[in-house]
């Protein structure tokens, strides 16, 4: 029985989709199908055959393709979406969202049919709701179509903190729940420099303005780029939960998930801790919140369910 | 005696010198300082924190920073030059020369008072001429100073061999002399799959075909592209020069090193056979060439001297 | 459909197996199971406890298991047989073949009964005929018995020639066809140092002086160890061709393969250039060989087949 | 100005210290030099040899030599003690402390003379007293004198943890102070699975079991090799603290430090939480304890203060 290898497809080849295209490439997990519009299919193949270029200096042996044609994604084990517009000057988030919706279900449409047995992961933004969109039109099992927000936003508290004590990113954990961004609900008691509580090592009025960073890191980029936004860490969040996938890891990494009950909420793609592995979405840790994480959980879900319905 | 980390600098913040910054990073071959121009330095902070930001989750413990102040390279261990301009449509190529020349010059003088013992290498376009232009500014001896060529030319024939024969990139080996791109010499003969030579695997038509391929694979970037130009490749090129400096390899690697009576030319940088290590070009080895080659690459140098001849 | 992981058995507990298990692990290859004789169950054990106890440490997230029962084998998706006896000092050769055969002929058993699909790597001396052995018991197609012998060999001499001309490892490579050790017959003129070949860079004595040493490699180690064999290297070679056939690479590797006509030998096992991927072995390679190249390898194979004699 | 590589001497070639210079080598880390004594010469030549064969098919570019001559050690980075007795049936701790702690001082002054600007790691036990033994003869500032004891012993609990939650080990976390082994003090309160306290996700009695395994770890796997000790899970433990030297990563991590008042103790290594970088300990991380675990802490520091008594 011929061993054949992981076969992994983006889809969106902006900046995002083409860094994580090349990091999973890098470390080897899998075959990568870069997809966009027809309009795009040229440039994208440019990037694919560049990323290919350099396969022989750093030594990775993985194909990498770009294309418009959903035929070539068959039989994919994962899939990643990043397609999508960003919210432009004059848009309304309403606008935004109708737009990316129509998006999400066009391009399941496509994967579904091509990879009715892949697991879908989703960054496109408002990504709670945009992950629900994919959910429903795909009509898969709920562990397997997961987004993406916890990852990202744990690696730029974890920066923050580890710029703050002058110590190793290794050793700096982060928890946060909920939506992403601006309704990030962030668990500092479960966070930690070398296990040691950042409670014990930094004040609380510090960790306020870190926390508070966290959530505007997104805009924090943004705002510097002038004419864009961050790709590199949204890039390698996306491929660590791919790997987790893809090596059946069983990590335990924030995810957006679809809760049936779990925190007390129904129907709704919300930001909790996961473990996750070859099934995807293995399962969920409900952790005793107190009255005010609880309360910004609230907030957090009722912002969320509000752009859903837009998508509905 | 206290430990510290390499130090690199990389000046030029596009997406070749950002995708290195990044590359070097990911290895943990040092810090890395991110340098473009004050209208720049915005956007050059905003893609290194973005950089920084990946690092907790792949794990890589490198600090990366952006800036347009010089002072902040101080001490660096290399230098890696990727500013300067593309040629626009309409601009000739002398204007190109004199405008990166220009540029090649205000970087130099800027990187020799903050790190007089450092090493430079360089990327820009036409890179015999500015890493000559750059050799002369900075006053450093011939071996600290080094261009990219073969790297990146043998990296794009190796993947085209690889897909032509069905094989691991990691079995094919390319060997190229002269200048980069149009100018480059293939030396068929010392390139093998697994250890044997093409010539016997592939027809010689076959083989003409993809040397010319390779020769024009900047352009076919280009073209696929539509605006702007290659950068994985060439950044993994740079980084693995940079790798055989700051870990002291002695990698065999072609390079546009500086000649002086080697392969019958004098004051002039030209891609040639290098010995990489510690201490930058440590070696330069001399091959016999077929009068065919030696032909070949006398047209090569010819090229290469009139470009510089614009330099001066 | 879930993403299961691929597992790797390794039948033989001792230096060799425990380290290639450590270093298919340490890859995140595969799981792996590591496999001895019930007496020896539970130093198996321990030492995959104690590799599996420097997992957090490391980094790799694969399971080892120690076990002597081969039911804990099933479903392998590669065998890698490192068991057998050594040869001790007043023991025949063709004692030797005969107890390492009859271990052989019952491992295969076992490895067949539990992984049907399962392609077997070899790695037990004399491992040409010990191979040829696997295969007949195995009934297995021939692309899925595979023996190790020139990856080590060339190993030995690629080490060698990089510390005479201090360079790089990673720029030597070097060719050998024929049996394991003495038997061994190198193409020099296929071996290089970045791609320059060797020949140009060494006097022919010196060279004859650096194949002799590869040749009596194993020896040498013999000597120093004064009590045991070399295993860091050996293991290092089965864990390059396991990658290769786990990650489907096709790389060009030399291999003890199944011949079949090729280079004029029938029904024997021989080290032959081979092309290694998902398959096992896909493709043989024939070379031309000069006449005294050729004569080489029929006594190389000559030697092969009065092994394989006292094998049947 | 060259660059030069790191150098790290490891003192021991038994199957930890052979292992730990493995390791260092394959991340190149640095040069290794592995001593023993001199009747030991040929066997340590042997394995640096056999792990110098491995480095052209695992791709890892450093030095690897076996000697029993100190002066090859000379101007180590870092020297890595592994040298000492175990303790065998019937002799008693005492003599064992006595034997250890004469080789340690042996030992020590060869470092000293050949590198008097190291940094020394200890790993022969008992570590505490061991390191104190080294501190006192190099005359070293106790910054640069650092015993491994925590690391492994952390890494045994998190593989358990991992096993009893089947997690990935990258999310488990532990934390101990105190002496090695039996005289471990766990801090359970500060040990999680993906950021949540262990306490929340395991039964007491069983985290007690857990606990208690990790104390006896060490033991557990003599027992089960029936013949020798635990050498992979330490061989990590010590790479791990070496590249946080050699990277200058300021990792929090569990080391034996000197203590000069903190916890309450002066005058004696002792297991605490640290920050490793380029300067070797550059601090220790004083942490509230409950009553009951400063009563566990001050057992341990009891017991290591007795075997100290030995030592002087």
């Amino acid at each position: 029985m011929a061993i054949s290898r992981r076969k992994v497809s983006v889809i969106g080849a902006g900046f995002t989709g083409a860094t994580t295209a090349l990091m999973i490439a890098q470390k080897e997990l899998a075959d990568v199908v870069l997809v966009d519009i027809p309009d795009q299919e040229k440039p994208t193949q440019g990037k694919a055959l560049d990323m290919l270029e350099a396969s022989p200096v750093q030594g990775f042996d993985s194909n990498i393709v770009g294309t418009s044609n959903y035929e070539d994604t068959a039989g994919s084990d994962l899939v990643i979406i990043t397609a999508g517009i960003a919210r432009k000057p004059g848009m309304s988030r309403d606008d935004l969202v109708a737009t990316n919706s129509k998006i999400m279900k066009s391009v399941t449409q496509q994967i579904v049919s091509h990879s009715p047995e892949t697991t879908i992961l989703v960054l496109t933004n408002p990504v709670d709701a945009m992950t629900y969109s994919v959910y429903k039109e795909s009509g898969f099992p709920k562990h397997r179509v997961i987004g993406q927000s916890g990852v990202l936003d744990t690696a730029r508290f974890r920066t923050f903190i580890a710029q703050e004590l002058n110590l190793s990113v290794k050793d700096i954990t982060g928890f946060v729940l909920g939506g992403h961004g601006d309704d990030m609900v962030p668990l500092i008691r479960y966070s930690y420099a070398g296990g040691i509580p950042l409670e014990k090592l930094i004040s609380p009025e510090r960790l306020e303005e870190i926390v508070e960073r966290t959530r505007k890191g997104g805009g924090e980029i943004v705002g510097l780029l002038g004419n864009g936004s961050a790709y590199y860490a949204p890039a390698a969040s996306l491929t660590e939960m791919a790997e987790a996938i893809l090596k059946d890891q069983r990590r335990v990494l924030p995810a957006i998930a679809y809760l049936q009950g779990e925190y007390g909420y129904e129907d709704i793609y919300l930001g909790v801790p996961t473990i996750i592995g070859g099934n995807g979405i293995e399962d969920i840790i409900e952790l005793d919140l107190t009255e005010e994480e609880k309360a910004q959980l609230d907030k957090s879900a009722d912002s969320v369910k509000n752009v859903m319905k837009v998508v509905e």
